[in-house]
């Protein structure tokens, strides 16, 4: 053969935007290397700079980038980065978002509304990015709005077996936010073996126009209530339905989710609310920040340092998560 | 201006593959047109031969085809029909499918799996579909699947007034036959004012190994339930579901679903079910065609026939579902 | 540099689709090679299923299917199979297709038509497949309408070596079929350095309105006739094409084709046929399910496990043909 | 409705390149139009720059552009036209080639070859054509090779009306020059209900060496012989095939093709030739520009005329070449 | 024909996002048309929410918005108004960008670095744009990164004209403030013929290490310096280049640019300099909001308004820029 | 794990282009590899053929042409050749474009242009190029042209170092020919720590109807005036620039360019002009075939080869160029 032949390699690189570096920081560590240095700036415009410090030509680049707030500042900072990865010739490019930012605008809800979330997984594929990995995204089927493969981490076992080690299991029973979350509340009623209930909003049939009753569905009294949910944005919806609980009887009520949003008034709400605890992970940087005693955080780094492995190396992202 | 000019002129025209031809010949009736004729062969080898014999060119077609058995066959054809289509100059293609298949492979359920609902979506766009209208969608989210507009009809209107007006509204209890529905029964409840419960299937506690029972969550004592969906296939989730309910003091049961798919052991299953009545829409054939007492169909077309004539006179679809 | 580095691996994974698991088998054999573990599923409703049972990702993967009857059902699992493979991070997808269907529709032969050939290419590109590998396509140019590699396989020296050996070449006269297929005869002739005839469909010019009789251009007396196509459907045109050559005092009548569709009314006509013998490949399972004694099928395993295997290390399937 | 509603209309616009100005003169007089002021330059170094000197926004564009030589030049010109058509906001860019350049590189012969048909296909695409009209492509498959609507126009009528009223229709055979040809040649035979001889290339058996002689397969003794193809480029298959018919006794031999590209040695060779007449469309400006006594051109601009006329105005190409 | 013939119709709409309503209220007015009536919202987690209260389909859609600070919500609102367009039928859609955000990123200036001004074409094409029109933009290339039509609107005439009007033109000299914006002033020069003169940076031979000096390459001193630029950011390299031209004896020092972005610490630095007069157009809505006396603002609403109307009128928007 | 597991293995292969072999055979020199055999014909009616005679699968491709005169001509053979690498299962292929075809209609200098620059990278893209190295493109932003990676070599260095040796610094003025291309003179002025002037056309003001004079801004009196542009077509501008330097009393004018295209009348201008050296690099074969004297061209070879060593292995082509 005419030309030149050398032996093929692999490297891989692990990048991180601005949104989260406390969480980039703990995956660089469990994977045992550096994150690349990067220049990445603000200008007094609001533009955004972002250079790299160090060739990626040919690497298998990861970039992590949680769509904490500003959420479309740091959605923006992700595709600018994909962009430069691109242009300097990476070999693949594979976005990791902890949290993916409009997940709930997942379908039209009514006519001549955006699918933010397709949306999104478009601009991604527009900028260059080839794979997502994603932690517990609001509804299983955004995966199919990224045409190509995406790897779905689940919180599910990190959060299960604090709440599996910590409550009595006798008294425990799983509950639904609402009737739209309660798949995710039959996953844990599955891994804890734990009966099931629901709250469910509904218009007052006493008071006209709408004035509508958070209804238990199922049994709570004296039970030990896990609320579970993917996400607490404000607050509002989980706190009411703690309230409602309690006013049906329930000995305790802990709040779990994977997503802390804790968007303001989420900080009040939670202080001043009478549930015992609130388990979320540190998909987002919120919940460690408030510093708040109730509010138990729980390490991502060890899953998304494993799947980014399995990635890397051509091994199973699924068996991390099935053998449980 | 060098040139020509001429007064532009829109037209719409209508065709139907060989999947449901007695909807099709329906919502032709409702709008006052013919179907386009046309050629439809399957040749001995099994392969689709599709020719219009009449021009398509700068028309805006309308193509309906029901994803009822044998599926793939009809698909495929779908497929081939809109291929023809663009290769003749359609000016736009809009594909009417009253049930959109392998709508329920919507995700992973498990690693290395398809997501065939994303599938269908890109094979339509690439053999050129412009637009999908569709009838209550597994999950909402398969509008997003597709990438131009996707016009989600609705049946819970039809079906909701036939319900209601027919049961005693005071013992009305709506029922989810399992935790991943709830979300649909929780439309009926607002439309009905009527108090929600769950079938929830659960691992006996009793029992070693996985044995799981119908567990009903919310008090079906004395109620008139109406169990809804948006499919029935086999029947074995719904009969069980209504087993469940019977056992648990329910005074009647009936079933709704937009989509009687009912294949085998359905029929068997029904006829030998409990359930007082089987409540479908037209959207599949089989319904009518099983010919059983138990089951009623409405009809589609009229829903249809309007919503194909908003899109073609640039009107409002959503307004059609808005208002109730 | 920052990142971790490895040496490089490639890897090779065989699939097979259901259409036709023997021939997969054969290839699987001739490689060394175990097919995947795979579940693949028609349910009730018609619906395929498919996943696999081991990780693909990083894999170069070689998906087996020949588009036999049911020809959508096979084209659809096919593929459903390569959006699997796509979601779960396969490094490549090289499709092999011994009889890729509807390659007969490869042109408009009247307005308003489909390109059903190219459309196949396209819903192949939409669900993922980055290759193909076929035998003998109807037309070359369907190679064209796949936007990628299609390494274009021939059975022309597996049948050309085994009539060469088995008929007196002085006596030899190869055949084309009608006019549109004299191009395969005329490599045949080539081949085996044989004059050529041709049986040419024409009006009866002594009848009215279109009655065709079945014209033989060349000589054909006193010869061993070898009738040459690339697939023999439902057996028409070549049993008349070899009543019309012992009319016109061939002495015996042979027929080969590279791929034995043999759709009904076939095994009847192959049977009364006074054709002698019938030479087909094992590119679909007709020819050999069908047990007949006049049928010969040759085994192109050998011929496809070579091309994937000098895909797979980067060598030249060119030449696999270029040297007889 | 918010906004501002006018009626619609359409305008349609014809525009020339540099390659055979005649035709498109002549189209533009059939259709009644002007062709569209346009500035078209060479520049010193070769770079070719268009401007159009009126708006094109909103206008169905049609673009006539013969592939003749030189070919990449005229090839570059029409993608910069087209581009430049994109970017001023046509509505539409419809292609018109009278003779499409590279199709005879419609598959690969051999292995490491481009398909330049489908090549060319993809430029036009890339440059922004929604729609090609072509006249009698090397293959009917290069249709394929476009994603969208192509209009295949054909000369069989123009040329077989005019060889039928000039030759004894009992002493007309029709005469494919090479096996590759011979389904041209047969839809003549359908149209003038005459038989069908074919010239056949092959190896001389009675010398070593590959030495090919011109076999004649079917009777031409004493016949008027109408040697037919789709294109005669540098003359020597189609002469080499005269000689061999006239060797074999025929009468008299007529050579008809669509087009005439007629390179060098062709013209000496067709005035060499003992053809007694070449009939040719002007689908390429070199027929008309040799002068040469018993050449005959025929026009096309009717019938391209005829075909835009009806794209534009929604009606059926096909209808123009279906009812002969 | 079969189906239904309507005369067609066109309808434009109007639409805003939040970046700048004053400018899209004036080119409303201008227009005589309202404003779609929209649902825009921000969440408490800084996700964006829009919905059109009106049916769009079938409308020629044209949508404001200016990418002023915070650059990247006011980017992400437009794509996400755009991808509700498209899902809602809308028939084109035409971004109207005043100020193109991230144009100075429009190359790498060094390896490893973004082309964000391509990044921002791609990101409008995925969400769904048909067409851009946009005011000066940074880079004219910039117009080839969208692959449609761009209309480029110049703000030039309104500014020229009132300069020209404004000062003495006989001891007018036109300033570029460094050596990459020469050509912006050499437009300038031709329109109001006057000499050039330029301010660029150079190291100072005197001093070691890139210590720079700005330089005046041309004759100033006692002339009226417009100096001129597309945007001022931060004011510091135009404050500069008026002190550099006092310092070389220039009589009078006006600044006019197109997009006064006037970032932090561009407030102070207008306060303090020397200049006499700051012209910018409402591109943006900064230049208007900071009320400072010696910037002057002038309307950009009539040509932006015209061109719109040329746009939906299908007339052409080169003529509004050519005969000045 | 099921399959066969290989060490990987890369190979790097390098092709040309008939349009500048020796630069080609250069850079092979210059890696130490034999250029790929490759069959390029031009057949008598123009079109291009092209087959490599070695296997090129999984190879990354490198193929370079220049695009000299006949510009059409290469620019099709290169899109031809990479068509045909893709077909033939290239891994990657980059193509090297010493001079790129059609760089400088980057814009729209007026309505109803292409763009033609962005226009050729769509083309590659088409083809099927993966990757773009390019020497000196007449504007940067033409590298955003190219969806991927683009890797701009400079020739700035060579050149630079060439004069900087030449010439007394302590007379050296960079003077940029038209107020275009100041941006160039500047990135001179920064290495050589020179000074700039500019020779700017203007209308003079003393003659009425548009006559233009050509004013030097700045002052190069007894200075040794450096003129440099990207490069030099017919000379018309850069003679005159010459003219204007010595007109204002210039003591020596040199001229530099990366690219001589050198079209008629070019070969005369240079000739009779007064400037004493033309400098330009061997982009293009034109400097060297014309044999003048006072025409230098240095080597771009090592440049090229550098940049596709460093691309093959992996490693940095920023830093080739940073450290200077």
């Amino acid at each position: 053969m005419t030309g030149i032949k050398t032996s093929g390699e692999k490297k891989m690189m692990l990048f991180s935007g601005r949104a989260h570096p406390e969480l980039a920081k703990e995956v660089a560590d469990a994977l045992g290397v550096q994150l690349v240095p990067t220049t990445a700036r603000t200008f007094a415009d609001g533009e955004i700079y972002v250079r790299y410090k160090e060739s990626v030509r040919g690497a298998d680049c990861f970039l992590i980038q949680s769509h904490t707030a500003p959420v479309n500042t740091w959605i923006m900072e992700q595709l600018i980065m994909i962009d430069a990865m691109k242009r300097a010739s990476a070999r693949s490019i594979s976005v990791v978002i902890p949290y993916y930012g409009y997940a709930r605008q997942d379908k039209k809800h009514r006519g001549r509304e955006p699918i933010s979330a397709r949306l999104m997984a478009d601009l991604l594929t527009a900028a260059g990015a080839d794979r997502i990995l994603a932690v517990d995204l609001h509804a299983d089927q955004v995966q199919g709005y990224f045409n190509g493969p995406v790897d779905h981490l689940q919180a599910l076992p990190l959060l299960a077996d604090y709440i599996g080690d910590r409550v009595d299991r006798d008294k425990l029973t799983i509950v639904s936010p609402d009737a739209g979350r309660v798949r995710v509340a039959d996953r844990w009623c599955d891994r804890l073996n734990a009966p099931l209930a629901i709250v469910h909003k509904r218009r007052d049939p006493d008071v006209a126009n709408q004035v509508s009753v958070h209804e238990v569905v199922g049994n709570v009294r004296d039970r030990v209530c896990v609320l579970v949910d993917d996400m607490v944005d404000t607050g509002g919806t989980i706190c009411a339905a703690a309230d409602a609980l309690y006013a049906n009887g329930a000995a305790d009520v802990i709040v779990t989710a994977t997503h802390g949003i804790l968007s303001d008034p989420a900080p009040d709400r939670l202080k001043n609310s009478r549930v015992s605890e609130f388990v979320f992970t540190d998909s987002l940087p919120t919940p460690s920040r408030l510093g708040m005693e109730k509010i138990t955080v729980l390490p991502l780094a060890p899953t998304i340092a494993r799947a980014i492995r399995e990635v890397f190396e051509d091994g199973s992202v699924t068996s991390l998560f099935e053998d449980h």
